[in-house]
């Protein structure tokens, strides 16, 4: 299932379509049921969201990564990764990336991309952070646990549209490896990421990563543009000849771009009845197509769905 | 992580892998551990495993899927649906295939082919089949258990190199939805599926399909050439003009090639002591990278891998 193209989607095509089977995103309902009626599937709930099931992307915690396929659009974890994004946004404000490249493509796993030459200056931007691996999972920050148990973590759910987890025990919170989460990579000492070379998980959630890096943002937009890109024949992915890679046209904090230019998108909201009632449909599928419904749900199985403002 | 790729890693690069970051793939170590120890990282494991921690793919049971990029190794999962993998040998033997196409690939979830037309003939193949969702999970059925708890199935494990789940209380057993596995598609009907038309994973596990269709097998190499496929911009990721097809120019069962013209792979056994300690060392990474190892590990995240024999 795409977390971003979902709303995008109208009806099913004709020959091809016959044996569509797994229905990941459902056809919308040629009519829209009545906000009393309990939604059976995905694009029943997405339906009957009201504007308040919606929230904007905040511009300056947004960034746009443009590739020569097309537009990545990144939002930032504030308020679990606070220095790696303000050190993202001082780099990309003194075009850091522009011109670097994809690096890295390796199957079922993540695409990475950096300065190959490893040359370039960082500015003013710091060289090492402190590891934001965790946060303090205080009273003020907002945390949707998720009902369904969880292998890697005591506690999962979601944080301002983030898929997250949480250890009760131990007062921390985190991000978790979900698809189209982006990381900031760092060398072994864990002081040493600086969101300079970052990552992008485009295959199976590796959650084991959980609490040993930063993770910084989430990708809304493009993730199809990462995910598709050449695997690299080498160790890890990396590609192995300069021709491999992939420039990077710039990256921009949407803030900086004219309004004009900014993606007009809006991404679902982790915290209200709706989202609860996505989730539900999505632990147990009631269309016609499923025979037996899983009574549960994984983490990174949930769509957090973002559409054009309508 | 790749499944399949692992064992034909060699050393790391130069600059681009200065951060590195995450060890999907920890390097080969330069001086092999002597048995007696115990592996730290897979790649230790790797190197002390014996010829008997291996087994061949069995000709009759393997498809080749040659795209014009490449070829894709397909092992067939005889004993979980036998009827489908008859149906595919048949349908493989009428070149059924040839010609038809990749006609969807959709972000973060699957590719599909088959006949863009839906005219080609079935010749001697069944149109429809027993739904073979589940199988009884009798004594003879090979299955090692994994540990960990998961969220889909009372217990989870691995059967003759797939990944599978179990309910002893029904006497059930299936194949998991893993990355890399390969089903047949249908329609609404539980028997309208046959393998003319097949799906491959290319995202996060879509687990809410296992018992809804049948798997009939796994990727076994070439599993980029499928994942890298261009999105496509139709509902549900169908390509909706026909120049967007990938043409398949042949499937074959592996039997059926000359010798010298088939891959000649062999595939980590699952039910070895070598296995359980390839388990264990993803379960806990001990590698210098790791700070927190995860004490877990999903199904989907065990690596069953696949190399060239010696």
């Amino acid at each position: 299932m795409a977390t971003t193209a979902t709303a995008w989607t109208a009806a099913p095509r004709g020959a091809a379509a016959l044996v569509w089977m797994m229905a990941a995103v459902p056809v919308l309902a040629a009519d829209p049921p009545a906000r009393a009626q309990t939604p059976r599937t995905m694009d029943e709930v997405l339906q009957a969201t009201t504007a308040a099931d919606w929230r904007p992307l905040e511009p300056e915690n947004t960034l746009y990564l443009q590739l020569p396929q097309g537009r990545v659009v990144i939002e930032l974890a504030q308020a679990f990764a606070p220095l790696h994004a303000a050190n993202l946004r001082t780099l990309t404000r003194q075009k850091y990336f522009d011109g670097l490249a994809i690096l890295r493509s390796q199957d079922n796993f993540v695409v990475q991309w950096g300065d190959p030459e490893g040359k370039r200056s960082l500015g003013d931007a710091q060289a090492r952070l402190p590891p934001e691996f965790t946060v303090k999972a205080t009273a003020g920050l907002p945390f949707e646990p998720l009902a369904d148990r969880d292998g890697y973590a005591p506690e999962v759910g979601f944080s301002q549209g983030f898929p997250a987890a949480r250890d009760p025990a131990r007062g921390e919170a985190w991000l978790a490896h979900c698809y189209a989460m982006v990381g900031a990579g760092r060398g072994n000492e864990p002081d040493s990421g600086n969101g300079a070379e970052l990552y992008v998980v485009t295959g199976h959630a590796p959650r084991q990563l959980d609490r040993n890096i930063a993770l910084v943002g989430r990708v809304i937009k493009g993730m199809e543009l990462l995910a598709t890109q050449a695997r690299g024949s080498g160790p890890m992915g990396f590609y192995e000849k300069p021709e491999q890679y992939v420039s990077i046209t710039s990256v921009r904090v949407a803030a900086d771009v004219p309004v004009a230019e900014r993606e007009n998108l809006e991404v679902m909201r982790t915290d209200t009845a709706s989202f609860r009632q996505l989730v539900e449909v999505r632990r147990n599928r009631r269309d016609d197509w499923y025979q037996v419904p899983a009574g549960y749900i994984d983490l990174c199985n949930v769509p957090i769905v973002a559409r054009p403002r309508p």
